[in-house]
């Protein structure tokens, strides 16, 4: 039976911006595990009560139930070992723990600034309270104040990936020859501002960009074919 | 014949600061290579034109020779594939590439803005006027200016280590269960301020203190034994 993934929704079914659930999607196909994705809203906490989390990412793989994307990522390589690894070796594993603090700290709340009024309007009408409430006290602003220049915060974010840059010179992805779990955590924040918003994030001579592209080529397009707004906007 | 390292002083012969050279140094411990090290100044550029380089470090190993810390770590795990692997896979290479990037736009900046006064201080005469040109035309500012606000310095250097700090929960070093190029790259920054400031950079219940700790006992406590300031100051 195929993995039961709950995936966060928006006003509409199939519009799937959770930067955390793209992570899990990418490393389902990146160890070529069928799923299922099941539209899941914020305010459904008693949806998903059953796993003791009250956010997604959670599978269901037969009796077992992961919640938390990182926690998922060591799951999959540690159920599934003659597929094709996530980390590649416990080195990498332990440097990928490292990109993700980095990225959860420089570059979510950078794209989030980015996004913030283009996410806000596509989330599901019963979420906008349970949104507004748990973001503005975790930002200690205003939604509207968290997001106000919009140019500075464009560039701001642009200049946050600069470390990423060079190693995308010589390396088709960030883990190297070929894409590992620290690409899946990078990109999950591209398919989240895809998913909602027009705006151009990147432009066609960053390195970046090819390697987005790079991205929404894998596993047969898999996050290309996911409903979202074109990448070159 | 060991290998010879040019590696950075100051007005002391002793006193070796150069945060690249201390890559180097931990990177030629980990391999369990002895190295002879030949103290080198900033402006004795013609001594390592023979490498093509201005600045260290510079190893000559036999007949070859290699500039640039980077470059020296991947000569080392090619050239001694039979000792331990400062990378341990290519993916953990790609990351400890991208931990090298931002160290360089994070870490590196974040520090050096705290010890410049005394980095200065303890710099050979000779090299005063070159530093002050080069920093003052990189930096954009005066070193006084950079160097402003030291308390300030201070909290936003422990800042910007933020994100290594969770795994250093989890594991001892920030490559996993043992230290790799990535601990290197990061212990440069604490051997380059130890050599030259007592400024106390880590609380005791930084987990990066007892990191700290566990790098300056490495290897018979190798960098330990270098003359710096005691790092509980």
């Amino acid at each position: 039976m195929a993995i039961q993934l709950y995936d966060l929704a928006g006003a509409e079914d199939d519009r799937r911006f959770s930067p955390y659930c793209w992570r899990t999607k990418m490393a389902l196909a990146h160890k070529g595990l069928e799923y299922q994705s099941v539209p899941w809203r914020f305010t459904e906490k008693d949806v998903i009560a059953f796993c003791g989390s009250s956010t997604v990412p959670v599978i269901r793989d037969g009796d077992t139930v992961v919640a938390d994307s990182w926690r998922i990522a060591l799951y999959l390589d540690e159920a599934y070992p003659q597929r094709p690894a996530l980390f590649g070796s416990p080195e990498a594993q332990a440097l990928s723990e490292f990109f993700a603090n980095w990225a959860f700290r420089a570059v979510h709340p950078a794209a989030l600034k980015v996004i913030l009024p283009d996410l806000f309007a596509r989330i599901h009408d019963k979420d906008k309270p349970y949104f507004r409430e748990s973001r503005e006290k975790r930002f200690g602003a205003t939604l509207e104040a968290f997001a106000a220049e919009p140019k500075q915060r464009l560039a701001d974010f642009r200049g946050a990936l600069e470390p990423v840059r060079p190693g995308l010179v010589q390396n088709a992805f960030v883990s190297g020859k070929g894409p590992g779990y620290a690409d899946y955590i990078l990109f999950g924040v591209f398919q989240w501002a895809r998913a909602v918003s027009p705006i151009r994030l990147l432009e066609p001579d960053d390195p970046l960009y090819a390697w987005r592209e790079r991205m929404l080529d894998l596993w047969g397009g898999h996050a290309r074919q996911a409903k979202g707004f074109p990448v070159w906007a």
